[in-house]
């Protein structure tokens, strides 16, 4: 096998009371990657379709997690590296500062191929290391919470990085995930400055609280549950002023069924989970009746969870 | 029926990572509780055995936790106030100021057992919060992490006070507990004194990353989980030093094969979880071990986690 193609799903991290350690990943939207091994020396992107990412390789998270790969591939095999290259191009149907996981996305997905190429030589933890790699370039911080349930699938947990430790959740079946991008810039870095270094220990055992319940929630497909625990009293009160209509969209969205939500990743799309397909449309289409007076730019999307995280089909 | 006889377990509140909001029942040890409805109106305790309890009623936390049932049941039965009353005989096999849930077996075991003899007009959650009122009478404060696990059984998780918001989790049979109980006093009040009231972001994510993980590991039967995630990084490296040789017990406990553990409540019985019988009695050995040379009374324990909370017969 020389070629395959990979699909690469967005995430979402730091779902609501999960902040910095829960995750997931959506079956729409998704990057595509071609990705060929050659008997060419190097990492070549050739072409990159949907966004100005950069050629440079050293500034472009797949090319710098793939390194990442290799350098430990030849620790390993002790393989003849003049004679082993890869070929790539990227399809980025998710747009880079969108806050589903871009740049996850193209980092998960070309470590995941390469390893198939390679003939499995990785496990998943260590395919989450290199691609934690490339989000170092991207975000200016190693985090997992992308790239593990693009990886993975579903919900994921990080609860530690040193060493780094990631379960995947149970994830029922019928949770489905609404989406609004709002096209406007929210910079991680600016997100992560307005956080506070110290919080109150009364808000971080409500927090706690409510992460112990999602994941009960999860297990006992108690819809009821995870409702109550989409709760982040830490964050969300500091992050909500970054995007527009933030408490408007919330509010109309669980009047209509959402389950509960909040903001992806830092920002600037805004996530709601629902149970079912048909309850999540009507959020999503709630979403677009509170962003269409608005003078700003937007996307939304409807997807399930999805429960097996990259995908991939044999080109030749 | 007349009079039943209540067992009403011990409880491990504060577990670990899981302050304030995860607590788990033992099957021992319990208190005996002898309930008795009578037509001579009133709460009577008519015997205290194996403590020195107050038999002043409004100090008494079983007496003031049935006077809240009884408050309500008036007001929904609108019953004949005169014709029902109550005969009380406790025996305290729980030391008062244990850190084991003594206060919480006195007040769980009298309203559920009274509810039994007036026909179960209550449920659980109305239950636990009759049981509070005992616990405020106790402590100053009316948690709910020791008489939620002592009436659901298992390990119990409180999302929220405001609304009551109790969850029983997944428990796995071979999940053993062993206790030492030093016999020193550590009171309540100060145990929350010492603790500050902000704390780090950077801490309160790992431990909210514990929580989330431990309840996962419990779901998963996992026990390497289980195991990583029993740590505590906010209260236990404030409290330990009101515990003799807290770091020493911990180390060997866990050297043995304990999966980890901590204070109990706010102290002093320290706790320690293991995967079966077996490896349970060698840590209770080991806490035996560590204790014996020093100038501390104390009593040790080990218990499976009773998976049904409180039991009871009938008496006539």
């Amino acid at each position: 096998m020389k070629g395959i193609k990979i699909f690469s799903p967005a995430t979402v991290a730091n779902l609501a009371c999960g902040f910095d350690v829960i995750g997931l990943a959506l079956d729409f939207p998704k990057d595509e990657i071609f990705l060929y091994k050659s008997n060419n020396p190097g990492i070549r992107i050739n072409k990159i379709y949907g966004s100005p990412l950069p050629h440079d390789p050293r500034k472009n998270v797949a090319f710098v997690a793939l390194q990442s790969l290799l350098k430990k591939y030849k620790q390993k095999q002790r393989f003849d590296e003049t004679k082993i290259g890869f070929e790539i191009e990227l399809i980025k149907n998710i747009h880079p500062g969108s806050g589903i996981g871009s740049s996850a996305a193209s980092a998960a997905g070309i470590v995941y191929g390469a390893n198939i190429l390679l003939g499995n030589p990785f496990n998943t933890i260590q395919l989450i290391r290199f691609a934690m790699e490339g989000e170092r370039i991207a975000s200016g911080t190693a985090h997992a919470d992308n790239v593990a349930p693009a990886i993975m699938g579903g919900v994921t947990l990080v609860r530690s990085y040193q060493p780094l430790d990631i379960t995947r959740l149970h994830t029922p079946n019928e949770l489905w995930i609404s989406i609004i991008h709002p096209q406007i810039e929210v910079k991680t870095s600016d997100a992560r400055e307005i956080l506070k270094q110290k919080i109150l220990m009364t808000d971080a055992i409500k927090q706690w609280g409510n992460v112990g319940a999602l994941i009960a929630g999860l297990y006992q497909e108690n819809y009821e549950l995870i409702s109550r625990s989409l709760e982040d009293v830490i964050v969300e009160p500091i992050r909500a002023m970054l995007i527009p209509a933030f408490y408007e969209l919330k509010i109309k969205c669980k009047e209509i069924g959402a389950l509960g939500g909040g903001i992806s990743g830092s920002g600037p799309s805004v996530f709601m989970l629902s149970k079912g397909n048909q309850t999540a449309k009507k959020v999503t289409e709630i979403m677009n009746r509170v962003y269409s007076p608005l003078k700003v730019d937007y996307k939304t999307y409807t997807s399930p969870i999805n429960q097996k995280g990259i995908k991939w089909i044999q080109l030749s």
